[in-house]
């Protein structure tokens, strides 16, 4: 580990990719004949393989989630302030595993990969993934390595669904799932937003009905506006009040319609098109549709208890006060249905100005909660 | 009157157009040479002209409040439920005036004009307007028709902040204001989703720089997108919720990115390509700006109290308690403004679960407090 990293970083990581040749069945009725997943790992596996935990991520994330991938990077993994000797899930106690899901663009098997059928990029013919799916690789994932029962599963928003998801379809192999900032499924709000998202991908000119690779060009102007909104989506109006108010790029008004006057626009511009040269299109859509479909108390009716009766584990659900896109209402239901199943829960609900951003913010109160939480676990 | 009409409608009504040869300068720095302006009107202006109400228009609004335009006109004016005999804006007691805006769409001098000094669509070299511009546009209608003074200006929304910035460039001319589900500005978050709206005509490729009629072509997607996102946010998630849920469109999922899956998808998308049809990409643009540009209280350092001191009008704030554009907390510092201005106000918070459309619904509290208020004014 490089002396110049800070004391309590996981220090220097090497992404690490795993070949699966058995097909995987999806749900939405095809499979994958082979595939890859890229992940990292921080800490060590004990023994008896009790220790480890996974780290499922959000709608636009990947498996760095923790440490430098150089002596010379600045920039740490995405969930560095909860990962990492003495932090929540402490690298001294816990083995812990974050992969990229398939169908992402980050270097497990995705939709901007060659499909072994055509020897073209799959594009739009990449199969619609599910959480149910990634689960279900995952647990692959955990067979490679060796792990037959998490001592966790840990995500927010979207990971949170696929923490939820493992205590259910995989009951014997999770002790503890911690939901952060999630839901039990999307509303129609939800929904609506990624459709106006997925709209602004598909109706680009640009996108060539998925095929785009082919042709040589990115729908950059779609994917731009996908993230302009989901951005709006993940800060709260006051901490976008707090944050650039009124403010004005330049002193005054221009008075015309395309030049960035007040600094939000700025701010908006810039996330949207600094994601557009890095993220995949397809993948943007495949996460889109598999929030959208996330329900896992459809399969009994809409009985959310009911499904969660068939988890073993124990749970922390955690939500924060200003988020709108998955507000506390919505971690109140999965503790409600979960208080019914008379499973062990325990809810933090976070005073927080940030909106859902915060579940990646190191916000006291939160990581105290969560180290706590963690500490309890038995390895 | 056709007796095919409701007993409490206007009935027949036939708009009228006000042309006007001198320039009017703006807030921009430029101005029209000419200009005219759209508009109908409902019940009689008495001898002393002292019943007049004006009815200013939100966003993507018209001069078209009420009644039809044809004995066969199935679809009476936009805001029917609140303008007709017995209703609160009282065609027995008023005379009620409703304009299509400068830069609008249907009817007055907007974009898609020819530019007298090019022969060729104005586009987007039409100036940009502000709430300001289309006050004072709005006062030589006023001075066309021998209205002195109103006896009332009213709007919801975007129309609300002409019926206050009313008060404050001609505290003389309005006895009454009322401000319906509005702001005294907008909010980050509010400009932010203005911003997306814009971003997504801009970039259509076929806006071609606001030029889109001198090539035949019209900026759909980019109006569709912008529609869709604006829909979100007139809508509050619990009627998003109890409208559409999580209901399917057809029996079972897709799997694909481009079927429509949920209702809330299929509602977005005929909202946002029935509008891309009839609204001008320009003048969609030109109303976002005049929008964000509101902002009444930066003349007096922020002080919304000192601006509104300006006023002699009586004031009836209303809002919508699901409201999420423009919430009831925004009308109430409108609220607090007047107050500490010592002017005569009125606040109604009414429980409505339509968010920020209720504005236009027939909601039983809203349409009585309306009605009562209205009832209060000499005429």
């Amino acid at each position: 580990m490089s002396t110049a990293f800070p004391e309590d970083s996981v220090g220097l990581v090497t992404p690490q990719i795993a070949r699966f040749a058995e097909p995987l069945a999806l749900a939405c009725g095809r499979s994958l004949a082979d595939y890859q997943l890229t992940y990292e790992t921080y800490g060590e596996l004990n023994a008896s393989a009790s220790n480890a935990v996974l780290i499922c991520h959000a709608l636009s994330g990947h498996h760095h989630a923790a440490g430098y991938h150089s002596v010379d990077d600045r920039k740490p993994g995405w969930w560095d302030s909860c990962i990492g000797p003495g932090k929540p899930l402490d690298t001294n106690r816990f083995f812990v595993v974050s992969l990229n899901n398939l169908g992402g663009c980050n270097g497990s098997t995705g939709p901007s990969d060659t499909n072994p059928a055509t020897g073209k990029p799959f594009g739009a013919d990449f199969p619609v993934m599910t959480v149910e799916d990634w689960v279900n690789s995952q647990a692959r994932l955990a067979d490679l390595l060796g792990i037959t029962q998490w001592a966790a599963v840990v995500g927010g928003s979207l990971g949170g669904m696929q923490a939820m998801q493992w205590t259910i379809s995989y009951p014997e192999r999770v002790r503890h799932c911690l939901a952060i900032a999630s839901a039990p499924k999307l509303s129609a709000q939800n929904i609506a937003f990624n459709e106006v998202a997925r709209q602004a991908i598909l109706t680009d000119p640009e996108f060539h009905g998925g095929h785009f690779q082919d042709q040589g060009v990115i729908p950059k102007r779609g994917l731009m506006l996908a993230r302009m909104v989901g951005h709006i989506t993940y800060l709260s109006d006051d901490a976008m009040g707090e944050k650039f108010g009124r403010g004005l790029k330049n002193e005054k008004l221009n008075y015309d319609f395309h030049s960035v006057e007040f600094q939000v626009e700025s701010y908006l511009r810039y996330q949207g098109e600094e994601f557009s040269g890095r993220f995949d299109a397809n993948t943007y859509l495949l996460m889109t549709k598999a929030l959208d479909y996330f329900d896992p108390a459809a399969e009994h009716g809409g009985d959310l208890a009911k499904t969660l009766a068939l988890a073993k584990a124990d749970f922390c659900v955690m939500s924060f006060t200003t988020d709108w896109r998955f507000s506390p209402a919505r971690s109140r239901e999965i503790v409600d249905a979960l208080i019914a199943a008379r499973k062990n829960v325990c809810y933090l609900e976070i005073d927080a100005p940030q909106g859902h951003d915060a579940f990646l913010m190191p916000i006291a109160r939160y990581l105290q909660g969560f180290a706590s939480y963690m500490k309890r676990i038995e390895v």
